[in-house]
């Protein structure tokens, strides 16, 4: 095997710097399957071939490169990496940060002329944050079966394209697409690295924190359906409009999660129909996020959010129906590896997490962890979204630290 | 001139009756040069020239079809016709009826043997909803001069494409758009028919109407700027949410606009930026549109809703900016022109409208009138819109008499 590339986490940053930048959102929009998402998926090729890693990507358009153990067996193998998709206008590092960090970890072990006894795998998950198809970690929900991959196909974007159509374009096999027991198999722990979407590190001025949990998180849709009619010639006792319904929902929604300690609501993506400025809409559909360490406070408030939606939607002479599209409730990360993460990194905090990871979808399968690296604006799925240098080194550095504490290479 | 054609209205909307359906929406969605649209312009200049009509695309995109006087001279024309172009799941009827009344019409005054002294014109203006560009009336506005043509060529759609792309994609040529004072002088009156837009003509028991006036109205667009975040890792306490005061306020325009007599105010579009699930909105754009007879209130209501709308902002740690797309003072239609239909149609009552009409916009420089046929519904702007089968044909026979009547054919 030869070494013809060694690079920082900075400069393998910067050669994506151009890639999917949105000038409208600002930031990058870099949607699964898009032009932007695979010219990503092919530099990681690039940059994982030139490392003599042997790539593949399997039949759930999941890549893998893998530095295989002398034996050549990849049973229980050790994977880091994350994904290359972002979310509408989202900042450089969510994502792409835990693929190149993991690029680097694998230089500095080879730097330090490490040889794994077991083999190590750096994996690329597509549409984690389902921005496209509405459901996050959409990869490894079909790898590990946590959604049936018949519903995952026809899921459909925006433009009305499925998830089957996109996939195939993107030269997968619909067909053969669906769980992977025999990949689940190989693998020994996924440890994700990703950039911190919180003020946690900021707080106690550390680069770098060990995940405990995933914050119980789901998604539900609101469909709030009235009559369409013209803006003009309707007089206002004469109307049922559904945004008027939806607005003020969404305007009490800080109010109702308020009173819930620790508890997020948030909607940010909602669709009227036709979503003509001179139409009354007929129907308006509305995404809401809910997320709380305790399941049961997270049901308690879309409960609350779906009972108040029912009496502004009655009092506007309207209807609506609350459908759930994804849930998933909090995670714990596996006890013992967290453990062994702390006695390598005996610095570093240890913190929860209100995003999604699929280190969570994972954690039901193989010992998971995850690595947070600071983020000093705190904000996070925006262009503001930031990681200094520095941090993104010694994330790396920790990160290769971690694999060769689990590997003992 | 030969006449190979004699068609009901009905058999002429049939025609059209699956051109621009929207599945998704129900009813039709025909944006201005969208295929859809296409199509119906190029239905229409087959049915002119298929009754030896002299058609012709101006270099606004307008279609004139003429029915020429003996002397040739198309000076002091009679001008009747509408759109094609339809809202986002609009009906069937708003815009066509009026195109196929005036074919029809013109078959109708063939059929008892009439000949104009003065030349007949049907005209189809492009954009006339503003669904796609979001200026209502954009073809007459040029035409007129009410719009500067520089600043609509410069209009981008939902895509990013500008009013000037897609017509030179038309076939036009930007260059050449503009103001057009010589084909206004050819212009003697402008007669629209059009479905009514309420349930005016329900509840007096009448098949046709005379228009007398359109309310003022305006296009405003209100930016909402907050902080773009994670929805998953922001405290409830730390966001600045602008889809949050957006939202309040569309709950609470209803309760403003009821305090104004007549005043009509409706947000049927809005757009959050990013748009994304799982992400705190950086910005909202809210269209809204504000239509009252008197102008004045007009302006208090856009005002009382500036203000809601700023404080809901500061509440959520945002800011507001409102600007003006579009404003249209009350238009009374030509009185002598109006006088002589009242005489040419005794029953016919007399109604004002809430909805902008092309008719609306060449009152300023050419006697204008309008004819509403009624709409069972009462719906408009919507699939439920309809018009029976024989009030169609009774608009097209007083279209004829009308233009009978200003012609002295």
């Amino acid at each position: 095997m030869t070494v013809t590339s060694r690079k920082s986490v900075t400069s393998l940053m910067s050669a994506i710097a151009e890639t999917g930048r949105d000038p409208a959102r600002g930031g990058y929009s870099r949607p699964v399957y898009s032009t932007a998402e695979l010219d990503l998926r092919s530099w990681f090729i690039a940059e994982a071939s030139a490392r003599g890693l042997d790539v593949e990507t399997d039949r759930n358009g999941i890549i893998w490169a893998w530095w295989d153990a002398p034996s050549g067996d990849r049973t229980g193998a050790i994977v880091t990496g994350s994904h290359l998709d972002s979310v509408p206008g989202g900042g450089a590092f969510d994502g792409p940060l835990g693929v190149a960090s993991a690029l680097a970890a694998v230089d500095a072990l080879r730097a330090q002329g490490r040889r794994p006894e077991r083999a190590i795998a750096i994996a690329v998950f597509p549409e984690e944050e389902g921005s496209r198809f509405g459901i996050a970690c959409l990869g490894s929900r079909i790898l590990t079966g946590a959604m049936p991959v018949e519903r995952a196909l026809a899921l459909k974007d925006d433009d009305g394209t499925t998830f089957a159509e996109l996939s195939a374009k993107a030269g997968l096999d619909p067909a053969h697409m669906g769980a992977d027991r025999e990949r689940l198999g190989q693998l020994g722990a996924f440890i994700e690295l990703h950039v911190e979407q919180g003020r946690g590190l900021i707080d106690l001025g550390q680069p770098v924190a060990i995940g405990s949990s995933i914050l119980g998180h789901g998604r539900w849709r609101l469909s709030f359906t009235g009559q369409g009619n013209h803006a003009g010639t309707t007089l206002m006792r004469d109307r049922r409009d559904p945004l008027v319904a939806a607005g003020a929902l969404i305007g009490q929604i800080p109010g109702i999660a308020s009173r819930f300690d620790g508890a997020r609501a948030t909607v940010g993506r909602l669709q009227p129909v036709p979503g003509g400025t001179n139409v009354i809409a007929s129907r308006v559909d509305v995404w809401l996020d809910v997320r709380h360490p305790d399941d049961d406070v997270t049901a308690q408030v879309v409960a609350e959010i779906s009972t108040r939606a029912e009496l502004l939607a009655f009092e506007q002479g309207c209807t609506v129906t609350v459908r759930e599209e994804s849930l998933s409730p909090t995670v714990s990360f596996d006890s013992d590896l967290r453990r062994r993460l702390e006695v390598a990194l005996p610095d570093a905090p240890v913190l929860d997490t209100g995003a999604g990871h699929d280190a969570g979808i994972l954690a039901a399968h193989i010992p998971t962890a995850m690595l947070f690296v600071r983020n000093p604006t705190g904000v996070s799925h925006a262009q503001e979204e930031h990681v200094e240098d520095a941090d993104a080194e010694a994330g790396a550095l920790v990160l290769a630290d971690v694999l060769m504490s689990e590997l003992g290479v």
